[in-house]
This record gives C-alpha cells, sequence and structure tokens, in this order.
C-alpha cells in the first residue's frame, strides 16, 4: 500500500526515520534494478550495495553531509564525511577500503582557511581509518544559493563476505560497541548554544578496525551489523527487526550512556536513542558467541563501554520492545531525527 | 611556486578552469596519498581513479551536479548526473559498469513530483548507458538552506587497460566525437530567457557505448581520452597538452558545430569553445590509426559529426594554438566556465 507523502518535500523527509523510507521507497526506489542472487542492491536499503566481483564483493556506499554546525565538539564535517562513510563499508563486512571518493560543494564566499582546516581533517581521519580519497569534485554557488559547504563521499571496498543488516534470528543477541548519543546530543548541545557542553562531544570515528576485530572473533557467528546514525538506537533496531522478521527487546539499564548524555537529554527534552551515533556498531551474534565477540568488543579501544542490549524473539515482528527495568514499553520507531542536518 | 589564491571562495574557484586547478592544487591535494606504480590517484587529476584489484583496474570516479535551471533543452540534473558519471568512467577506458551511487540534497519544500521527474529521468538515462544506481542518500536542509536540489554520483567500473588523458605524442591527432558547445550554450540561452532557442538542446548522452566501439577500432593506437565539459574545449584540450608534454594546434575549420550554437554564441558573446560540452570526448590517436578511429566513429550513431581537429607538436608545450584557417592564435587557458552552475 503507498503511504499518503507529502507533497513537497519536508525536513523529516531527510531525517533517517519512517518519512524518510516512505520517501525513499516511493520515489527513488520506482522500478530499481534488480541484482544478481546474493547481491545487495538498492531495494535492500541497507547501508550499501554489494556487487559479486570474481570471487569477492565489491561494496559501495555514498552519503552526503551537511551537518550544521560545521566544526562542532569532538568533529567536522570532514572528519564526518570520512568516518561516515568508511563505517557504511563496515557495516557490510567490508573492510578491505579500495578508495573514497570525495565531492565539495562550497558557497561563494567560504573562507579557504576554513575549507583548509575541513581538508586537514579529513587527512587526518583517512590516516586513522588506513583509507585514501583517490577522486573528487567541486563545485561552487553563488553567495545565498547554499549555506556554506556540503560533501559527499563515496567508498569501495573489498570483502569475502558480505554482513547484511538483516540477518537475526530468534535468540540471537544484539550488541552495541560503545555509549550512546554522543554526536547527536553534541551537536544539539552546540546549535542551542549551551556553553557548559562540559565533555559532550561527537563520538565521530572510524569503525573499520573494530569490526575487523569482531568478525575475527565472531567470524560466521556475526549476523548483522548496523550503524546507528540518523534516527539513533530507536530507527536502527527497527529496521534490523522489521528486515529480519523478528522482535526485540532492547534491555535498557545495560545501554551504555555517558552521564553528559543524559543531562543535556534531559535538559532538551530529546531521547537519546533518537540521536545519531557516529562512531557506534549495533550488532547480531548467534547466542553462543555473544560473549566471545562482546570480549573481542571490549579489548578494542573503541568498544571498551560495549555492551550486549538486546535479544531478537520470534514474537512482536518488526517491533522494537524497551524494557526500562521496571516494566516494558514499546518503543516507537520516530518518524526521524528530531534535528535536521545532524550529519 | 604556491600560485595566489583567494583568501574566500569564487564562483571561479568551481569553474573548471585555471581558478579551480589551483584551488584543487593547493588546497585538496596537500599531502594527497601516493597510489601504486600504475594506479592513477588523485594527484593525476583525471576524470578518475584507477586502482589495481588483481589483473584488472577498478576505476572510481564522482561529480557533483549543481545546473540552473535544473530542467533544461535536451535534459536534466538528473540525466547529466547519470552521463557525468557514466563518462567519466568511459574516460578512463572503464565501460564495464560496475554501479553507481547517488546522493540527493535537497530543499525543504521542493515539490514532489520535481523529484519524481528527475527521479525518472536518471532512471531513463541508466537503462540507455546500460548502468544501475546500487545505493543512495537523502539530504533535506531547511528553506533558505540550498536553492532547490543538489546531486551528487559516484560510480565504478573495471578495465584491463586505463586510458589517461597525458598520453599525446608529437604526431598523434586529436579526434572530437561531434559537435561542440551544446551543453553550455543550450544552459546559457535557457538562463538568458531567450525564447528562440530553436533546436539548441544539450547534448547530455552517455558515451559507454561510443568508446567501446573507438577502444575496438583503434585498440592501444587511442592513447588519450578526456571529455571537455566545465571549461569546454579550450580547458580540456590545455590540460591534455600540459600533462602530455606536448603542444597541441587545433584546426579550426574542422571543428564541428552547429549553427544555433554558433549563432547564439554570437548573440552572447560566449566562446562556444569554452563552454562544457556532456556527450562529447577528445580522443588521442596514434597518427597511422587516426582515420581507422574516425570511421568506427562516424558509424557510431553518436559519432556521426566526429572530426579530426588537432595535431599534438613537440612544440610550445603545454599551449593551445587554434588554426583558424586565415592565421594562427594562441588560444588562452580559460580561467573557468564562463557560467557558474553550468553542471
Amino acid at each position: 500500500m503507498k503511504p499518503w507523502l507529502p507533497e513537497h518535500i519536508t525536513l523529516a523527509s531527510g531525517a533517517g526515520g519512517r518519512a524518510m523510507r516512505h520517501l525513499v521507497e516511493h520515489v527513488f526506489l520506482q522500478d530499481a534494478p534488480e541484482v544478481a542472487d546474493g547481491d545487495v542492491g538498492p531495494l535492500a536499503m541497507d547501508d550499501g550495495a554489494a556487487l559479486r566481483i570474481g570471487e569477492r564483493w565489491l561494496v559501495l556506499t555514498t552519503d552526503s553531509y551537511v551537518v550544521k554546525p560545521l566544526f562542532f565538539p569532538g568533529g567536522d564535517i570532514g572528519r564526518l564525511a570520512i568516518c561516515g562513510t568508511v563505517n557504511d563499508l563496515a557495516m557490510m563486512g567490508a573492510t578491505e577500503v579500495v578508495g573514497l571518493t570525495c565531492g565539495v560543494i562550497v558557497e561563494e564566499g567560504f573562507a579557504r582557511a576554513d575549507l583548509e582546516r575541513i581538508q586537514a581533517s579529513m587527512r587526518a581521519a583517512c590516516t586513522q581509518a588506513g583509507v585514501r580519497v583517490v577522486t573528487g569534485d567541486t563545485k561552487v554557488m553563488a553567495r545565498g544559493e547554499l549555506d556554506g559547504l556540503v560533501l559527499n563521499t563515496a567508498g569501495a571496498a573489498l570483502t569475502d563476505r558480505v554482513v547484511r543488516d538483516n540477518g537475526l534470528q530468534p535468540g540471537d543477541k544484539l550488541l552495541l560497541s560503545g555509549t550512546v548519543g554522543e554526536h547527536g546530543m553534541a551537536i544539539a548541545a552546540a546549535r542551542s548554544g549551551m556553553e557548559f557542553q562540559g565533555d559532550l562531544r561527537s563520538d565521530v570515528a572510524p569503525l573499520g578496525s573494530l569490526v575487523r576485530a569482531l568478525l575475527a572473533a565472531g567470524g560466521a557467528d556475526v549476523v548483522a551489523l548496523k550503524d546507528p546514525t540518523r534516527g539513533g538506537i530507536a530507527s536502527a533496531v527497527h529496521e534490523m527487526a522489521q528486515k529480519s522478521g523478528v522482535g526485540v527487546v532492547l534491555d535498557g539499564p545495560a545501554l551504555p550512556m555517558l552521564p553528559a548524555v543524559r543531562a543535556m537529554a534531559e535538559l532538551l527534552g530529546i531521547d537519546p536513542l533518537h540521536v545519531a551515533n557516529e562512531g557506534k556498531a549495533l550488532i547480531g551474534v548467534r547466542p553462543w558467541a555473544a560473549h566471545k565477540v562482546l570480549e573481542a568488543l571490549r579489548e578494542h579501544p573503541q568498544g571498551r563501554d560495549a555492551a550486549i542490549i538486546g535479544t531478537a524473539h520470534a514474537e512482536h515482528v518488526g517491533q522494537v520492545i524497551l524494557d526500562t527495568g521496571l516494566g516494558r514499553r514499546l518503543l516507537r520507531e520516530p518518524e526521524g531525527e528530531p534535528l535536521p542536518r545532524i550529519c
């Protein structure tokens, strides 16, 4: 059934939740191409596409970045653009990155010093991630036609095995590689002009090395990967549940969260489960391997706060239930990220 | 020597000419990564990157599209985004396209009907080119933060042989696959609001099939490929001459041009050699194979107007000389495309 679609694009259309999914499904995926058996194409709406080349898969992914402000506590649009694309590749199990591309669109009058700062940040993020931007493109729009600068990165990586976001079966454990909500809350705080952000910083980081470590530990028992970006944990777990045909019960008290995030969330009235993370992975693991994978995560510098946060069930298919410790409630699929231009 | 760079980005910084080259060289390519011998990386500033995978090369390319107006005689931004990326791949000799990615950034309030029209146009261009968009991304910016809609496409293709833009040697012939200047002049005419555009239409078209045909005919004697987009023939031939270390003499009377382009160029005072083409290829060919390649081009529906337009020389290295039939003059490297947002 075709859902109601607005005649004009709204901010929610790009916010990573239900509204965006409907737009993508009913506009961008009209007559979308089929791909070969075993390949992952656009209809899968996964973090990227996977196409067989010989004995392996080439994974392709792309994201545009419109984050506001361009520089924020813990990072900037350049670091975000590198990490976002590296992470989308990693979330398909593809950590052998062939190369990234980068498209820059900038407003006339933009300070060259800021461009150089963003460029240096991209270069540093590439070094940290062990990847390269191999080709790029520059466009300029006139003053007033674009708010500053936007970036697009695409990436190509090879893998012997594609990990999807739809592989959960009843009984599987859901792991999270670290604390929840820093990127979204840091942006929200920066935008609200709050001076007392304290140690609230975006978690933006490349996850290739972490994913290599967890795949080395869990092998084929790692059955699903997804990074909870726009729309946060709530959107990402809903997507995994719906695509896998399971229900997921989240163990609320087990969700790792920094006190600064909790405090800012209460102050701003924003649910930290609804905001973007930019350096975290959700990992679906067969029950018998969950502790082994958790251990591997915790031994990794980026996974010290990792936790088992949920379990897949045969009931409540497509739904996410939050066990708060005091009771259970349905966690609704968000319409979208509460803040526009979060990434 | 570091050239003078403006403190703030100007429209010329994105116009495909000398100003853009300086910005890219001195900002984006600072500490750019080296690539393996035989690979093509960012420092080559070619139409894309080529990275060895086993016995073959994976070619990656990206472009953002900011054309204004979004719909123009002969095409629209969607068709442009597909053809532009397919053509950049083809200009590296890579016509076996694995897949394209597409990032859409749209302004709040944009009409869904226009989005659907652009989407349908992309789909049709993909069908014509025999390629697929395999993954995408959608972002929305608030009203006033972006002028309508911009697109980014990236592409990945495989090839056994990479064709560069720097392969010209003295004596080599330069071929052009068809008439000059339609895209740029059609946009200029549309933007000036001229009603009597007549048959002036953008030439935007995918060139994969044409490139396959010319490579089949010319093989290793095809030594250079480049599509004369932003900055037109003048920019593209300068780049080929500079990178190849040759001078190029262009045979002015041999340059194929539609009367409508000539008329509009005179009316608007724009040099048709300086404006973008979006469905044409410049082809460097060893002298003994030039006629064979020309014949193959002319047998192709997209190459009926192909011509031998120039010759590479050992003199005037890096320069382009236009032989008008009445005399010779230096064709200057344009600062950039005369019109912003041409593609």
